[in-house]
């Protein structure tokens, strides 16, 4: 009863401009550590006792050599690589990885992970995911619940409901992102926690609760699974069917109907999602990390591309990050905003600095 | 009785870092339009009436092929470069270019000029030197003095006396850079001026002054020139000679002892020395300069490398100055501590970064 992680690496979001982009996104850089996001979390599991040694990898075709790059260099052989054509949201991905699993590893787990977060106490982590496993076997698709260390408004939160068993509980309810006193209040109650996108469930779950609350999106990712062109690990999802997929997340499509939601909460294991280049810095802990100097200063932070150095004079609370020709400057507070960045290169067809 | 610009560009200060360094500084670089300041300097006599055509050039050996590419790019003949194996201070190069014109063009006047000001008002500056010029060639070391706009304690001041013709007065003294207290009292006197490192003369007399006050500095520079080795228009000042040369400013070795100081003041004409990133900003006008890119910032100052895009996010009274793999940031009113990175560098062995 192994439990299989299936890492979702397809994703690029913009407020980690300049680094992260559409042809090199977050998770594939060395943001945190001297190996990649994507890196760090395919070894967060590696010979841990209860998770299969070969991960499953699922992301967009562009991302097919950067994967296979990656997982060399830290002597990882994946169970399968399965490539969408075109981003279907997490709910494809849920049925595509079930699907996957069913066949290829029946009797086991699967465990949907995103490849983009920190976790600084992963023993806890595994810890939970193991103790969450009982649940997952005998029919529920657990999620897990960070235990909120601030009111934030940037999360989805996690009602939980009566106790399974020990800190998994039927989930009461999803909640969205909430405004700041409902999240004030949220963290008063002790009963929500932030929603961190990861599942542990029972392919054939998965499935049933796909079938019964997501038929069209089971039967095309299904179909372009079925379908795919397979070349030694990776899996090319058929891109017909694939684009026939309707595209939704797996907390809306699956979560909120299934009477089989469960939440392992509160997990206490230093997760941070780095959205920021503030939260990043919080987290960072690169070694030979390019030179900076500093004159002056205070509560700077620095990332740099290596060969690139930035010297600071006189100036405080700033993040600076120099990725080749692209350099950015903001205050700490404002972090949240630099994809305003990206849009304003795009629609002044900037395109090379993207 | 044409006017020989003499021009100055051996010298490499540490402040404009990343983008001036020893290897090419400051006055070979667009830094305030989309020529170098040298070249705009060499411009600024080129065609006037009263100045000779083909300008004088002194500078380091170190120089002769970016001097050479840079005059062929404005379409200048030069006199002569006249090059040094080492910096050996402004007397020296009196001493050289005093001897060297002499010799080529006799019966004209020598004007020193730095090569890395901004001069906004140029036909001003122009008209000044030229009605300067009587006083000159009747025996006078005319400097200029700029007339203040602020209490600056970062120049000499020069004191104005006894009037000869119009604005030229005898030099009553030359004053080091004063506290602050002095420098409001010289501004508010009315008598005080910048002292901007200009000088008109006949080159007869400014030998004449060198043998009187300076004899080792003329008697070593005139051996280097005597015996350089030319090619073209380049004078390789003969080395020995050239290290037997005292280091001294021409205002220590001649101004304060001569007989013959003169100095035009005021003069307005919108100069800067543009020594600190804040000054380049104050001036500069360049177009077609790199893209930025700002979101909520307010008076920030952008200096990139052809190629290279800077994004500013909620900051505000910044300079941000992007060459290749070497970033500055910087408070404005911090822009003369940069000197400060140079040294750190050096400090750290860090030289690829100067």
């Amino acid at each position: 009863m192994a439990i299989h992680p299936v890492i979702m690496c397809g994703g690029a979001g913009t407020r980690l401009w300049p680094v992260s982009n559409q042809a090199c996104p977050k998770q594939f850089h060395r943001l945190v550590s001297d190996k990649s996001v994507f890196q760090e979390t395919v070894l967060r599991f590696a010979g841990q006792p209860g998770f299969h040694p070969e991960p499953v990898i699922i992301s967009n075709a562009a991302y097919a050599d950067l994967i296979a790059e990656q997982l060399a260099a830290i002597g990882v052989t994946a169970s399968a690589i399965l490539l969408e054509p075109e981003g279907r949201n997490t709910a494809a991905v849920a049925a595509v990885a079930a699907r996957y699993l069913a066949g290829a590893h029946p009797g086991g787990l699967g465990l949907l992970v995103p490849s983009d977060h920190f976790i600084g106490r992963p023993d806890t982590f595994l810890d939970a995911l193991r103790a969450a496993a009982p649940a997952a076997q005998s029919g529920f698709i657990t999620t897990f619940g960070i235990a909120p260390s601030r009111p934030d408004t940037g999360f989805g939160y996690i009602q939980a409901g009566s106790v399974i068993e020990g800190p998994v509980a039927r989930v009461a309810a999803f909640k969205e992102k909430p405004d700041a006193a409902t999240a004030a209040a949220y963290l008063a109650s002790g009963a929500y926690s932030w929603n961190a996108g990861i599942f542990l469930f029972r392919p054939e779950t998965m499935l049933t609760e796909l079938a019964a609350h997501a038929p069209a999106i089971l039967e095309n990712s299904s179909a372009a699974l079925a379908g795919a062109r397979v070349d030694g690990a990776c899996h090319y999802l058929e891109p017909a069917a694939f684009a026939a997929t309707p595209s939704n997340s797996v907390d809306y499509a699956v979560m909120e109907h299934t009477a089989h939601a469960a939440v392992y909460a509160p997990l206490d294991c230093a997760w941070s999602d780095i959205g920021t280049w503030a939260m990043v810095a919080e987290v960072s802990h690169r070694r030979n990390a390019p030179p900076v100097i500093e004159i002056d200063t205070a509560d700077c932070v620095v990332h740099a591309a290596d060969g690139q150095l930035v010297a600071l004079v006189g100036v405080d609370d700033l993040i600076v990050v120099a990725d080749g020709n692209r350099i950015l400057v903001t205050r700490k507070s404002r972090s949240q905003d630099v994809g305003a960045v990206v849009k304003a290169l795009k629609e002044r067809g900037l395109k090379d600095f993207l």
